[in-house]
């Protein structure tokens, strides 16, 4: 899988995509992640690439002619299957959706910055908008690494325990159990006796009923999905 | 406002908190970051600080020790409001979240890693659990820069231009209307008239208007809160 990410401040970008599982998974060959810097796609001789607001709002927007040509560019090298904008406008980010995502081959992310980018962008070049919530960040940067992160350790053989994402919370629509390990007893805090009695059965139905104890108290929604 | 993050890989959070806009407020003496590596609060001598679950769960548990000897350090020089946790289990993150943290002095966030953390520290160190989403990510630390961006920019000084957050999606619970720049017109697709007129009462009811229908398009839920 190949994700080319398009930013205004790449440099953002640098130390969450270049350490642990995305990594590791760069490493072995099982993703490609690339990111461009916007400003190298504009004809402004200051490598401008933001301009006021038509009309009377507040704030930069970005503007089209260095995102079309960067976008240009790139789909003239290869097909995407994708053209994402992060966006709290957009469908929300989860885990079904990040499991078709690591199906695809390659795919854009572009981050908005600033106030926004100029709506021409999401109406003619944007394929699919995500949000990953209900809240405004600084820029669409930290949400393109979310979908990076949560994406390629679904990737098989980018996890070194292949168990360890298919029990993760959310691919049963249950939460996890409670996990423990050494000491047993800390502070006078005990691990509970079932976990230490070595009996499988007895403990994977104690974490089966945990699970949905906790489901039910925290997330009922999930289990109606 | 104090943030200190706590981490098992701490190098994946250089680069999203030494840029933009949460590097102006700290800068501006607006905001401190304080990040720990757990790593260095273990008592083991090959600095490790996870270990295998008990039970027959796969993955990695991070342990209480080195956790609650860090929590503690810290809590002995200071007083903290939260000591949060980032999890799928917690409460989920948004902008009312955002703008009520943003009012804090003092918050530790611990950002779990591997399988996740022995669940007595869910117990009895951490007083709130925060979700980012429903998806599941290789670590907290994304979580945590995700908390550190949305809170940071919503300190006061903190952005360059105070309607530009005010403006911001979801603080009125309306999507933003669409916004365009130069140039007026890109390979045959033009900005809306309205927005060129220079009337600015008609250009506020046209923003509200699209802001509206946007909202009840994409996000109908919106409207209830």
């Amino acid at each position: 899988m190949r994700i080319d990410i398009l930013s205004a401040v790449p440099e953002l970008l640098e130390s969450p995509l270049n350490h642990s599982i995305i990594k590791r998974a760069i490493n072995k060959g099982l993703a490609e992640i690339h990111i461009h810097n916007i400003r190298d796609y504009t004809l402004d001789k200051h490598k401008k690439i933001d301009d006021y607001a038509f009309g009377f709002s507040a704030g930069m927007v970005m503007q089209i002619e260095p995102i079309d040509r960067l976008i240009t560019h790139l789909k003239s090298e290869r097909e995407y299957d994708e053209v994402i904008y992060t966006s709290p406008d957009g469908e929300v980010f989860d885990q079904p959706m990040a499991n078709s995502m690591s199906l695809l081959n390659n795919v854009i992310i572009l981050c908005g910055h600033y106030k926004g980018i100029d709506h021409r962008i999401r109406e003619h070049l944007i394929t699919k908008e995500i949000s990953v919530g209900d809240f405004v960040l600084t820029g669409g940067e930290l949400a393109a690494c979310i979908m990076a992160d949560a994406v390629i350790r679904l990737i098989p053989g980018a996890m070194s325990d292949v168990e360890s994402a298919l029990s993760d919370s959310f691919q049963d629509n249950l939460l996890a159990p409670p996990i423990y390990s050494r000491p047993a007893e800390y502070k006078g805090w005990r691990v509970p006796d079932i976990l230490l009695s070595g009996n499988e059965a007895k403990v994977k139905e104690w974490e089966y009923e945990q699970a949905l104890a906790r489901t039910k108290l925290l997330r009922p929604d999930l289990l109606k999905k």
